[in-house]
């Protein structure tokens, strides 16, 4: 299904490595970050949200809750993401013309960001929504998945082109 | 940064929803699932990726096994997912000319299928793909995320279009 | 706060224990178990969840969701539990003249039964019904949890008095 | 089994809700909670306890045990908690005349406080009591579960009315 | 503090590995397998232990629970390893001349073998013994830790020499 | 297996034991630990790891990750272990004359040191190189687990004898 992957040479990396990078030195701050990301419906997977009857339940409002969660477990499923304290979190889950829209924004305050934190609420939100859905199409795409906005850190702000 | 969200009428929904379906009276049978996904890296992510001097390690190893060990995070991400005990999973990470191609298939023997856990286990490949080099640029992408095939269950065997 | 404890001798216990019970030679058989529980509100409390202004949302939409992701997580909390993949679940919580209701039904094919995965699904539905209040009152308190049936199994079927 | 539930409308929930609540700006200042709960035992369960017969150990032990590692599993359990760096935590497990009294007081030095914390405690501790016991009786019953006390924060400190 | 290490070339490695081996194939067969492991106590360790006076609790006890709990933790820890439904677990811990000896022993129905699981509970046990006296010696080690014994599975019984 | 086990009398230990200690009083610094440990290879998973041929893939590179990954589950195995916010970790896995050699370093900025991180993070380590080898041999042995060194808290640094 794939073409002919090109690997690069793993031995180009320095030995030791991977490594979970020390951020021990840097200090505690304020930080945000908001990503976002898109669930395509196919026409009868829109249809049966719109209809309201989907068999396992809300999908948007099961989506928030688990990208709100699914936040708290970054460090879980990124191996080398250090253990965040986050201390806040809002995810929004609705409608469009396109498909569903997902937009999380995470904060916390500590010595490193939480772009992987919005990512991956973002993330687990979409795959809530394929769930719920996916009885009515196995369609569904995931896609558009992004960062769109970050403060705080030595690294500086950033916001996406547009946005 | 979204659009004018259209939320559908919550109360449509039956009473006692969201639940986690039945399959208790469903057999255990062989099913397999197989998803895929992209990470488009902007030029600097990728000659981070190409150089192979990422400062964290090599992103495609480590992807590939986060994927592997987020396949059986599943029921943990997604709320209303049964618990699978998966009996085999295999993640392919590979560079391709438009990015990081990410291809994962997951098998059980078991009453429902396993498309959550290879889609989980592509998105979290992904989110690792992008951590590793979240250093090098703000703005990687990851999209594509679709089901590629499925074999087993009464709902038949299924091969999305062109593959 | 306590009066003066009683604690049984330890040594009176057999030689090697505690230890989970083996259940390898028992068959998979469909099990369900029911349980309920109550969280009693103080007005202020009361009253907050009827205004629907609660600052971080609806206390009954979460609690539903996080006691059917809470009836997995049993065999991480409950020591010597064995891991059952629960088949079907469902977390009714309604807000009724006592207080706020919570029951959870629990299905398997499994060698052992539910009851502690029903249990569970009640206590972490409760418990996020008074994270989501308790800024409204520090005098909630949940109560009355209690198995009201269960199916399936060598010991037979269970039904409370009077339910 | 529930009399005609009575679910708000979810619709008079401001627009974005659920979310987890922004902490980022309050001081990381020193918290406890204790908390307390019962465990009702039928007289099988109680002579079961009492003779130190029952055949997966001791649950007084157990029940402690799990309640201490329970506390740390508060934001996995609890959706919109934030992850809180627990820096102490004690389970009192007793026999009393009115059953198994669980108090448990944990401490930490964060922006929120640890009321969850402590509740969880007792909670998954009841939980472990139940496990131990329900080969001896299917009627036991786990019930007051409250917050005794809480100091630090800007709520102030509180007293259970009578503590 | 390592002598020059020498990593084998890692593109000796079939294409597309690791992999998690598929088992779908296989039958659902009762296995056991026993590990044991020990926990070399300096004098200081030993006499805190035999004093019954060490400040956290009996280092004993909150092993043998923890080994029992680590069990179900195994595919959580070994990347590539199954989830499996332990149904179940033994873990003895006791004082030795040689220090504290510990013995694991797990039971499933399942398509693979329970080593990994009775190994991950040896060396959680242990761990928790190493925790609850490290306030007494810096010098403790954990040590010889091996398969004993296992049954059921196509690569036959095994028994370690001199068992 | 095991000989006359000698287990103290648990009533020596002070009532209300075990409990997490309280590190509440105690300043955040900078903390260090370095652990190491060894798996011991029979010659035919010697044989294996050399060969490059293993088909689970790679035990090296599986382990170094495996064990970064493990050092965040710390708190989740030692029951009474304090949640640690890990800033740094580094995992080394490497072929000796001696079998493979496993040296873990954890950094964090907390009330308490990261030994039970570092030797965690070794002991996942060791039991993932078994698991990618167990099928070449039973007899692994995992062995030699200890702390080399550590550095900040009260108790001051340490240095293993001969490190």
């Amino acid at each position: 299904m794939a073409g002919a992957g090109k690997t690069p040479e793993l031995t180009h990396f320095r030995d030791g490595l991977p490594r979970m990078v020390d951020v021990s030195g840097k200090a505690s701050t304020l930080r945000t970050a908001t990503a976002e990301g898109w669930v395509r419906l196919p026409p009868e997977a829109r249809a049966a949200l719109e209809a309201g009857t989907n068999p396992k339940g809300d999908p948007l409002t099961v989506a928030r809750l688990a990208g709100l969660a699914g936040s708290k477990r970054t460090a879980d499923l990124v191996l080398l993401c250090h253990p965040i304290p986050v201390t806040g979190a809002d995810v929004q889950v609705t409608l469009e013309e396109e498909g569903v829209h997902v937009v999380a924004t995470v904060r916390t305050t500590a010595p490193t960001g939480v772009e992987m934190e919005a990512l991956t609420a973002v993330t687990v939100a979409s795959l809530n929504v394929y769930d719920m859905l996916k009885a009515a199409s196995k369609a569904i795409e995931v896609t558009g998945i992004r960062l769109l906005a970050k403060t705080g850190g030595k690294s500086g702000d950033y916001r996406a082109p547009g946005v």
